[in-house]
């Protein structure tokens, strides 16, 4: 075997591990009985330790060493150069972090969350605080051995989103922050509430939302004999190459829950759409967590709250849901589409979500240069809700320990939900320019073209190319706010009449 | 650490690993979307595949090398030595045989396995023998490494049995077989039809079937918090340490599955009665394949089909199903005893079914001891099934080609199910010997006094005896026949007059 194959082989082995994790993951979060978290979670250890081992093993090192060089690069075309690409940043992301360190972190993410789920339930910032600071110093230590380009948050920023920086990220979110403030004072002064009544005083039969969904989720593309699609009280997608598995969550009080369908639909279809003939390398993957959300974001947001996809919908939700009947599509439309601050990230709209992650990225950026300790986290959260979203939340269980991400040691990771959220608008706008008739395909409930657009410009290319240059590639420009907060106007301005 | 601590560690992470791929074998039998299978096999060899490495690696033998000498022996207490003992004896299974042999045997197997479902499918015997003969010589091979008592097949046995032999097993088959042939045949001469039209003719709900095999299943003292039951096209049970899975299956044309309930439940039971203290070692593993059957069969044919459970479930069922009305406690009794040969082993009834594996011992002893070539197996099915049963199957499909066990390579293995049956009716008999008013807690839906006699008594020392000692511990003497035999006289005897 080649060197080049050889590499292949440990990808693929590697790859093997990783689903089975996955596997672990998705049973524990929808099927796993109760009393069965401690096995589990030692379960889950031993895989990853396996995979760590086998990511970082001198025979994969000696791979990495040898492809990288530039008689054997000369050898390799672009896929094979693409595909070293990848697994090197991978390899070296986990080889320069001391095995000791790793572990020290491992351990410390343990205790951190189960504190973190003590803390919160009792609202209870002190008891956490020791182990932020406890994860903010293993991280600053890791991103020493990682290495950076400008400052250690880069490191962090670099792990979830590639290509990326503190200051790259800084020069998108500070202008948007400002606009996004400004639409949100617009609309708040407005003091109305589209859509009043729409949901409230009724009942939807879960039953009926489960049938619906799942037919949804069909006729959005996403195949079933390649797939699930199941129950859990946070949805979430996981993908394990020719087995997709999406789940998600119902409530008798809304039917908010084909929105959350549809966010996760996008995560499932960009995993479907992966290139098969990739299973198991690295360059198969994805291309970063903020691509993954923006397909989330395009079908949740730009299909399912838009008027075109009402046209489709909402007759069939009148058929099931005789309550809607009285009610008008537009209001359905204006009800969907509220907007009204919350403490609660993962509740906000389309609106001010962009700002729960500002606040965050505010903060993370501050304690990574030191500008922040980590027991003022509090207290820069709440003045921050007050200045972003005119709110302040009484107890942090409502504030700044309602993310599971800090106790997991996942600093860097909140600005790609964000930055999903503006990649969607900007390549959502492409795909209108380039896919005839998109409007009507939404109103008919076809959504081959926009699935096909995808697939074809970003799913089957796998990670050949990095977010850069695929957002160039897409679109002619590098990511920008202006896509999100032009939408934004655009739509809520209708809406509020601003 | 001590080198003993060292070996517990290693035990531990085998073991997380093996939980791991038996929820990779779960999932594939119930949930996973079929068009998973590739990648699931993948996930499936490569966790295999770390196992045997971490089993057989050259820690692991510096450990059990370490720890078997005469100097380590003596500082070891009981328990451990016999921890000792159980690693010893799994690593030296798969460390004497060559890895090149294992991969042969594995990718043999792969192939076997296919070619398999292609001829059950087809009925085509030529299209398996190429690969049962290539099964049987690589497992030639095997046993010369991993060592026997007196002859080949001794290494099979022992794999499955452990402590048994070709000819113990004999010893015990041979005079088994005349009994049960001669009790099969004065059954057949009496041309009955027990409870004859108990089932024919009517429907029973599966969504009802279901329910009450949860509460039944519960009733027996499942442990719902640490486990799961759900659906199967081939009912079976895996036991994961905290978090124990059975499945079973529904027909709508019988209630035969609160039987095969029964059964899964016996697994099922023995796994959570597994020491906790001992999770993540061999020790606390199950005995043999032997005992975790006769743990099944004692719930679905000693209790399950018993005149006293029928006291207790009858009147439920009639509740449920109001077909049964018309029929007495009596008939139902007969028609879930009915003896009928059949050519399926898995369909089989108590007093036949030990034949069908006497039939299959008959071969692979012969195939073994070179008495017999692959190629004569379909006709040696044929002559021995016309005389074990009386009936000759006119297809491979219902006749040779009906396990997948050779296919797997898995020989040695079909003896333990009958020394399950062999295994429940002695060690039934002292347990009824033991608990006071057993037969009243069983007509009245009490089960706890059989479960803590079965916990406390087996299931709670884990591989701490072995066969062999335990048999003698419980009932004070050796396996024998003679309370199989003796159990269906009685029954059958009743029920058919003879």
């Amino acid at each position: 075997m080649s060197t080049y194959e050889d590499l292949l082989e440990i990808s693929e082995q590697l790859q093997n591990i990783q689903r089975s994790l996955s596997l672990l993951v998705w049973d524990e979060r929808t099927y796993m009985p109760k009393g069965a978290v401690e096995g589990r979670s030692e379960s889950k250890a031993e895989l990853s330790q396996l995979y760590h081992e086998k990511l970082t093993s001198e025979k994969t090192k000696r791979c990495i060493d040898e492809l990288n060089k530039e008689s054997a690069q000369a050898e390799l075309d672009e896929v094979q150069k693409a595909a070293v690409r990848e697994m090197t940043r991978d390899f070296e992301r986990k080889y320069k972090v001391p095995d000791e360190l790793i572990k020290k972190m491992s351990k410390a993410s343990t205790k951190a969350q189960s504190a973190w789920e003590e803390a919160r339930e009792r609202s209870d910032f002190e008891h956490f605080l020791p182990h932020l600071e406890k994860q903010i110093e293993l991280k600053k230590e890791a991103a020493e051995y990682i290495g950076y380009e400008n400052e250690t948050y880069d490191a962090f920023i670099d792990e979830y989103e590639p290509g990326f920086t503190a200051e790259k990220v800084k020069k998108i979110f500070d202008p948007m922050k400002k606009e996004l403030s400004s639409i949100v004072s617009k609309i708040l002064s407005k003091d109305l509430e589209p859509g009043k009544g729409v949901f409230e005083g009724k009942t939807f039969p879960v039953k009926e939302q489960k049938k619906l969904c799942r037919e949804l989720t069909e006729d959005l593309g996403f195949d079933f004999e390649h797939g699930r699609l199941d129950k859990a009280v946070h949805p979430f997608t996981i993908g394990m190459d020719d087995d997709v598995r999406l789940t998600n969550r119902y409530s008798e009080e809304n039917i908010t829950s084909i929105f959350s369908l549809m966010h996760e639909t996008g995560h499932a279809l960009y995993e479907q759409g992966l290139p098969s003939e990739w299973y198991g390398q690295h360059l198969g993957g994805y291309i970063s967590m903020g691509y993954h959300e923006s397909q989330s974001r395009m079908w949740e947001n730009f299909v399912g709250r838009s008027r075109e996809f009402l046209d489709h919908i909402f007759p069939k939700l009148c058929e099931n849901f005789s309550g809607l009947k009285k009610h008008s599509k537009d209001e359905f439309y204006r009800r969907i589409n509220r907007v009204k601050p919350t403490f609660i990230r993962v509740e906000a709209d389309e609106v001010t979500y962009n700002l729960h992650i500002a606040l965050r990225y505010d903060i993370e950026l501050g304690l990574f240069r030191d500008e922040l300790e980590p027991e003022e986290t509090k207290v820069v959260w709440e003045n921050k809700m007050d200045e972003y979203l005119d709110i302040v939340p009484e107890d942090p269980a409502q504030g700044v320990l309602q993310d599971v991400h800090w106790s997991a040691g996942q600093f860097g990771y909140f600005p790609t939900y964000a930055l999903g959220n503006l990649y969607a608008a900007q390549i959502f706008d492409t795909a209108r320019e380039e896919i005839d008739g998109l409007k009507d395909d939404i109103s008919q409930g076809r959504f081959e073209s926009l699935r096909g657009w995808l697939r074809e410009n970003i799913h089957q290319h796998g990670r050949k190319y990095k977010a850069k240059k695929m957002t160039e590639r897409l679109t002619g420009e590098e990511l920008t706010a202006e896509y999100h907060l032009d939408h934004l106007e655009d739509k809520y301005g209708s809406i509020y009449g601003l």
